[in-house]
């Protein structure tokens, strides 16, 4: 007699929580527990965006539509990339399947063969990582680097990185967790280099709008032909506060077209469709001044991070240039799982352990600094306290 | 320099429309056409379960829960189930990551390698296939057959078909198209087989109440222990007219709730937080009466295609247990794609080809009897005066 267990296949099995999942779960639904575990502030999504799938389930939108996603939704996109990029953009490349994350493994499967070798900078989101380990894949990490103060990555690293075989390069600009956004610059060696070699870029952009300089960071979009071997990633969550809309998008090369409506009819047949009403007013004039709020409160919520943390003697705080998160080092820290199990149990504040965003991070730990300034200045209060005690 | 199509895996570029999706491409916004060509009815979502997911976006429930399903949910669809199958169900084994059509991704990611043998049993839904070809699955296609007006599976074919490596079965009951319901005794037999001969067993049971005898079809959850190989996958499209919704569940054998955990995550980080609060009022007192009135406009709908086609002499109609689909044979018609096609352009009437549910189907059309009786009956008489034009 043969049990269910028994029939899964090894990646499946080998699942396990990321570390950002083992903290949570310690603490989820802890009264008055300081979230800086998640990419998420503590403000609902604004009104109006609200208003707009209240809307559409009052107008009836609760039947399927285009899988790829409704037409409306598809053109408010297009718009909004050209506008933000100053490219044209023929929304035959577009997609909204659903999640961000969803795009992420949609993007695995148009790819990856088993045993394909990818190369992934680091530090990097942990769920990635389990999307390419899903897949089988060959991965190989390229660390940025802290120097003065700030991430950097080196191209030649990346280089060295590649194979002859290599099929894709996954790479988060702004960066989750470090704060690291690419220069122009470098997008376009990068892009240069992935044309020769003949690989894939996973360009995971959902942090497009947290910058803490300008608009919009810099995108493969900006420098890519239609042609080009570029799939950028981005979403919804992050910038409009949307994250329990699970809605994100993906462009792809042109001219698949029939295979992403196809695809997306086999992964998930659509995102949810009232909630698609929410995403098309957050693209158009209602949802450009939120973005630019939140920035700001973003911003803030940093400069909080900053007067707590940057003159801390255990505390090496890099600056980010962009999404919402800090990474620092703490000194006479080994264990940072220990450690952020410990400082939820202390102090109520759940943080993220570094080890979870990939090797040489074990000294680190992840703040989200997205929630109002007045809560993480008390957080990051306790976070010192408990740095304090046992550092 | 390597354009980004020619790094496409062979099973992504070789993706196509399902026949489904070719004729809704061709009609999709036409004005009055007749959709029978989805599995959907003309309603929206009843108004007590929209009002649910209104209240969930006053209340602000726009952030990331927990990715597995809400802890409020999971919880109903267990006293659901335990309801309605009088057995056990440990939490721990449920899944909501999202649409029906994402459990079916998240239950082949959870057993199949590439080269799996699986056995698939047909007529069956083409999204189906898509996923299990993305999968790199060898398939072997074990047909159901039409005997005295009525759809039967002949167990011995399934036995035949088993391979000593075989890995999984697929079958539908209630089935999309053919409306069979699997017997009781044959629930049993099967699930002994898949314990013997060691295969999973995914059983797609999202038409679950919709059964013209009875209340709930039967399901391996009935007679499966914990332990068993058995994956059962169901959803809220059909029962509460919620295909929009994109929500589903998953019941695993026991003992993995951490991997389901992490698969969750890393697949879609979780359905639309807002839209479970409706799926919570679906599976409470508030939902009972809306799959009944449903059902009894299922069971209208389908003496209202017995009435029209059931003497018609080109016309061999089978009778459906379950599900809101008719299957016929249409006699004389040979190329269902150009039948359709041709049924849509001079009658505005939208089905669905027999051949892309599988071989054997080519003189068969699907016609989706969900909608409301006066608006069908028009559907079938322009149908029928199509058949008598050119058959």
């Amino acid at each position: 007699m043969v049990s269910g267990k028994a029939l899964l296949r090894g990646e499946f099995g080998a699942l396990e929580d990321s570390g950002i999942g083992k903290v949570v779960r310690r603490g989820f639904g802890r009264p008055g527990v300081f979230p800086l575990w998640i990419g998420e502030g503590d403000r609902p999504t604004p009104a109006p965006i609200r208003e707009a799938a209240k809307q559409a389930l009052d107008d009836g939108h609760t039947f399927y539509n285009i899988p790829r996603g409704r037409m409306e939704l598809l053109d408010a996109l297009r718009a909004y990339l050209e506008r933000i990029y100053d490219v044209p953009i023929d929304p035959g490349r577009l997609v909204v399947p659903g999640s961000t994350m969803l795009c992420l493994n949609f993007a695995a499967q148009m790819v990856l063969e088993p045993g394909d070798h990818v190369v992934v900078v680091t530090p990097h989101w942990p769920n990635v990582l389990s999307v390419l380990e899903m897949a089988k894949a060959d991965i190989t990490f390229v660390r940025q680097e802290a120097r003065e103060g700030h991430w950097h990555l080196d191209l030649g690293k990346i280089e060295a990185a590649c194979r002859p075989g290599t099929k894709a390069l996954y790479v988060n600009s702004p960066c989750n967790p470090t704060g690291w956004i690419m220069p122009p610059s470098m997008v376009r060696t990068l892009l240069d280099l992935g044309r020769e070699r003949g690989f894939m870029i996973f360009a995971d952009e959902v942090y497009h709008r947290n910058v803490f300089d300008g608009d919009v960071a810099p995108s493969f979009l900006d420098v890519a032909t239609p042609d080009d071997p570029v799939i950028s990633i981005n979403g919804f969550s992050k910038a409009w506060a949307m994250t329990g809309w699970r809605l994100g998008w993906l462009v792809a090369p042109a001219g698949l077209e029939h295979q992403l409506s196809a695809y997306s009819t086999v992964l998930n047949t659509g995102a949810t469709s009232f909630a698609q009403f929410g995403a098309i007013a957050a693209l158009g004039d209602t949802g450009e001044p939120i973005v630019r709020e939140l920035r700001d409160q973003y911003r803030e919520g940093f400069e909080v991070v900053r007067r707590r943390l940057g003159q801390h003697p255990k505390i090496e705080l890099r600056e980010p240039e962009g999404a919402f998160y800090a990474f620092p080092k703490i000194k006479g820290m080994t264990d940072s799982l220990a450690f952020c199990q410990q400082l939820l149990d202390e102090e109520n504040v759940g943080t993220a352990p570094g080890y979870t965003f990939g090797p040489g991070n074990e000294a680190h730990v992840r703040l989200c600094f997205a929630m109002s300034a007045e809560r993480l200045d008390e957080a990051l209060e306790r976070l010192v306290r408990f740095v304090d005690r046992h550092c």
